[in-house]
């Protein structure tokens, strides 16, 4: 059995027969906690690569019940080059872009189909009432886990769900969507087992990475006290995920487009809530808006009355 | 008939009885095109509130037909402080809060049943092949119109799909995708009727927007040549939305992480796409990703070899 026939996919839509390529050779090993999100905090430890993707992707490869499912059968040394020949590469490129095209007119057939003026509609124009600001972690799909249908929810997604002062990118997200869209909730969605939150408080160099994630570890510093006095490192980073999400609904608050357009309108409201990802379910910080609010404008205040 | 009773809920999922919140007054009449999306080139000269939203979302609130869908039924005027009574908005938004758990509940039950193992798979880890970055308007769910599943696609998304040099937000979650993550494409994406770049050639200030939007109007000025040659508006603006996505394309190459992966790897694969809210579809822009890699090298080489 040759590697390539070791390989195969589930459904007649995507890609008949080919091989997914196998990733590189981890050259950081313990970065693997970012990509391996809330595996065990042991799992640092280990010298395996990290776990193949889960199994329940309908259109992607998966690999067959002859190979373990817990390693890929084919890992890389590093003096391979690269993990499979350049035009086998070149033919799963080419042939997991096309698969996206051929489920995107499988989509548009299944929307029209629904309602045969879903694009008209689409197309007049977006009134969200909902921002969301969420972890760009790929199993977190904010429209989907939300039930939030196209045109409900401008959404921005980054690393560990930041909100930084000096980020112009998502400060601008929050001025367009409440001064312009006017959104009624604004919304900070963290996960368990982030690995942003758990790569921050790695003692490791991660390039340009490191003062993105410094954001963390000062939350951190704020709540040093709480946090070291959790004994279970899991349970830790739990805490540290909220406490996280609860100061980036603190960020949000602290800008004058919050505060100036709930004075005037008492919208928006900003949440904090997480999603657990072994069970699907968003879990409500209840951060309490209204005293955080006014605690913030003790020192914030922008309402410009 | 009150204004309360002029409104009504699709299905029982949701909110029972309550009306949606009018919008309060525009107050920069010109920024409705933000919102308005690709609405026409003339409606910048128009006083008109901003449309509604499209009435094809099963779960939100819609007029009822006794009001007329191109214009919502209570318009405040300017000197009324709140659009309506402060207790009726907070109990539209504390309706509109809890829906969001019903439907995430209601979504836990349907993954459950479709796959008991589905959440414990997804606690595994991630391993994306793709990484998306696209544009915040709430009409473009990325999963969605491409069909890919939890774990498929690591997602970023700002206001008009852009990517800076010194943006820390947007190069971390690249820098992250590629080391770290190994995807194999980086989709660009932006859309046709891109109310960000509409409002980034429109001669207003904008405060904080201004300095994010600018970079629309530098993609401008490096093609203004070919712009200025197409007399239909429209046209005009959908070729932009086009090019600005060619030079964001050209930015992520221009990163170390793109370059010295591909060196190594032979992937990602750098990929501009827009979507068309008119007809649902994906369209490819064909960069030719080698060629442009090649020419970006002549003076951004970062391959370090």
């Amino acid at each position: 059995m040759t590697v390539h026939t070791r390989y195969r996919y589930e459904l007649a839509l995507c890609i008949p027969t080919h091989p997914p390529i196998p990733a590189s050779p981890t050259r950081r090993p313990d970065l693997r906690l970012l990509a391996a999100g809330c595996s065990d905090s042991n799992s640092s430890s280990h010298s395996n690569p990290p776990p193949p993707p889960p199994h329940h992707h309908h259109h992607r490869p998966t690999f067959s019940s002859s190979s373990s499912s817990s390693q890929p059968p084919s890992t890389p040394t590093s003096s391979e080059p690269l993990a499979m020949p350049e035009e086998d590469i070149t033919k799963y490129l080419r042939q997991s872009h096309a698969r996206v095209f051929e489920h995107n007119r499988a989509w548009v057939t299944e929307q029209t189909k629904k309602d045969p003026e879903f694009f008209v509609k689409l197309s007049a124009g977006q009134k969200p009432e909902y921002l969301w600001i969420g972890c760009s972690d790929s199993r977190i799909p904010a429209e989907q886990i939300t039930g939030l249908q196209p045109g409900e929810a401008f959404i921005h997604r980054n690393i560990a769900n930041l909100v930084n002062n000096i980020d112009l990118n998502v400060m601008s997200v929050i001025q367009y969507a409440v001064r312009h869209l006017e959104v009624k909730h604004i919304i900070v969605c963290g996960h368990y087992g982030c690995g942003g939150v758990k790569a921050a408080m790695t003692p490791q160099d991660l390039g340009i990475l490191n003062p993105w994630l410094r954001n963390i570890r000062d939350v951190y510093r704020q709540h040093s006290e709480e946090l070291d006095a959790i004994p279970d490192e899991s349970a830790r980073y739990n805490r540290l995920v909220e406490l996280n999400v609860i100061e980036q609904c603190r960020n949000v608050i602290k800008s004058a487009a919050v505060q100036q357009s709930y004075s005037k309108n008492k919208y928006p409201i900003v949440h904090g809530w997480v999603f657990g990802l072994d069970d699907g379910l968003l879990k409500d910080l209840n951060i309490g808006f209204e005293d955080m609010l006014a605690e913030i404008q003790k020192i914030y205040n922008l309402e410009d009355s």
